[in-house]
């Protein structure tokens, strides 16, 4: 995985795939090349008020904009943050009205080329597979942890599915279940996406300051308005517990118990080699790495404590775009595309 | 699958597959044929005292009895109630002694045939496969819920073993941690066995019956006994169930809550058509899968619900020894001993 030049065909390099990658508060969007490299890369925030038609637009709009620098699209390939029906609908847990967007049609009508959709699970793991923290692993889990989570599985280095698609929808698995279960978007209550998402890491985070606040009698009112806006981040807590600061840190350890929980699980299930956990919380790095994998073990069975390795995403934020480029090149193969 | 008859070769049919199943509680062997029929089954009841060197020995026993109506045996063909190491040492969570036998040595110095061993979760799946509730489903789930729970999976129609052969090890997902976690075997706290497995829904079932006892001021002593003794099975608690024992559906609920987390999140991580539940608390039928296909829905993220079949296995108790006939009839096809 390299980012290319744009010099060949008279100032216009071959990038035959339109790679985009739809996520709850960002979007991407990037040329690709079958050999896995990618030129043109644009970033965009999704505000709050963007349903899916609108957001989609935007997106298509900035997708008009890279494809002036290629000569001969020949697909545009999509990782989506929500599951992906084989009709190519998708569903979001996080942004409102995609439901009623048809993305393939969409899509085709505005490049004009086969569009082939995965969602962001299954191109994370297959971006990190092919180009990042998987490479050379046989049999893998990949995590998203960021607005949700999400997953896609590697099975014989091959992306294994499931039936519907779905296959890897680990942030779906009830671990606090009762009277007191979490709720998250859509999910049922309790589901680990409720427990140990960024969304609600940073939720958990300003729950504690705002404890905090109303302990030691100060900006106790900011801190319930920071409450209710959820103004802090996943990010903002591991930065936080980074400092050694004592609520960051229970918090943290709170999350990843559940997210260890939710590993060790996945590895109950799949048996893997590696398991891979990117997206946005994954950033944090060893704050987070290394209390998680003291607690993935002991949440596994002594036969399976220390034979799993696990890792951050090395594609940090593209993981899912690069998987997007890898899954078009695919597709393109298969299709005799190439 | 068929019980086949024994007329052939001087009243020797050929039957080239000794199978055996290693249970927690029970054990049982047959013999069997490439095309799936079989003969000659015996069961024993695992004594509470026989640790691994005994119980070995007693089955031993009963195959050498019955290989003495088959002409040239080929293969003996395991199904072992725990983990099996790629040496085929096995391990197992309710019976001692184990991992000090060397169980593809001592049933190949027994027999004088190759031995292929495979956990009684893998082995139940392809039995049901095969057989029995999962012909002509693809991509499917077996979970076992006896002693403990087991499971195996099946994708594309093929076993999917994972790496260290411990694929499909739902029962050891922590569903309850925290300091009440219930503990079970040499389990973690909190594991799925620990909460839905037949040994503890009889337990849960001989402390609500104790409970009971103390309030109505009756029978304390002995209800206190049978709680200590564990004397309530899984099947007690089922069959009050149905006679509308206010207890038992307490209790049946409870497990069949836990339960259908568990099939829920296995569900999530797999994505596939059909689950399929076998070992003896299947059994009980209609007064756990009832409940259990509408709490197994509450679990399940909303684009899953209604999606999976869960259905309980057909072949009963001899699951697991039918699909060691099943893997032996494949083992002798791969290494080209038919």
């Amino acid at each position: 995985m390299k980012e290319g030049g744009l010099s060949e065909n008279g100032g216009k390099a071959a990038f035959p795939i339109l790679a985009f990658d739809f996520g709850g508060t960002r979007g991407r969007c990037c040329l690709g090349a079958p050999d896995g490299s990618y030129a043109q890369v644009v970033a965009l925030e999704r505000s709050r008020d963007d349903d899916g038609t609108f957001w989609l637009r935007r997106l298509i709009q900035a997708g008009r904009e890279i494809c002036i620098h290629t000569a001969g699209l020949k697909l545009v390939s999509v990782s989506f943050g929500g599951p992906v029906m084989p009709d190519g609908r998708v569903i979001s847990m996080h942004v409102a009205g995609w439901e009623k967007v048809d993305l393939r049609r969409e899509l085709s009508d505005a490049f004009g080329v086969p569009v082939c959709i995965e969602n962001d699970g299954n191109s994370g793991a297959v971006g990190e597979h092919r180009y990042g923290a998987g490479r050379g692993a046989h049999f893998m889990i990949y995590m998203t942890v960021s607005t949700g989570i999400g997953g896609g599985v590697i099975l014989g280095d091959h992306l294994y599915r499931g039936v519907h698609g779905m296959a890897g929808e680990f942030g779906h698995m009830v671990l606090h279940p009762g009277p007191n279960a979490p709720q998250f978007g859509f999910g049922k209550p309790g589901i680990l996406e409720a427990l140990a998402s960024g969304s609600m890491i940073g939720q958990q985070g300003s729950i504690a300051r705002e404890k905090m606040g109303s302990r030691v009698g100060k900006a106790q009112l900011f801190t319930e308005m920071e409450a209710k806006l959820g103004l802090l981040t996943g990010k903002d807590v591991f930065d936080a517990a980074r400092r050694k600061e004592g609520w960051a840190i229970e918090v943290r350890d709170a999350a990843v118990r559940h997210l260890a929980r939710g590993v060790a699980a996945a590895i109950c299930a799949y048996d893997v080699e590696l398991v891979v956990i990117g997206g946005g919380v994954a950033m944090a790095g060893d704050v987070l790495f290394v209390p998680l994998r003291k607690e993935v073990n002991n949440y596994l069975p002594a036969f399976l404590e220390g034979k799993v390795e696990v890792v951050q995403a090395a594609l940090g934020d593209h993981g899912a775009l690069l998987g997007a480029v890898a899954s078009g090149s695919d597709y393109m193969q298969k299709h005799n595309l190439l």
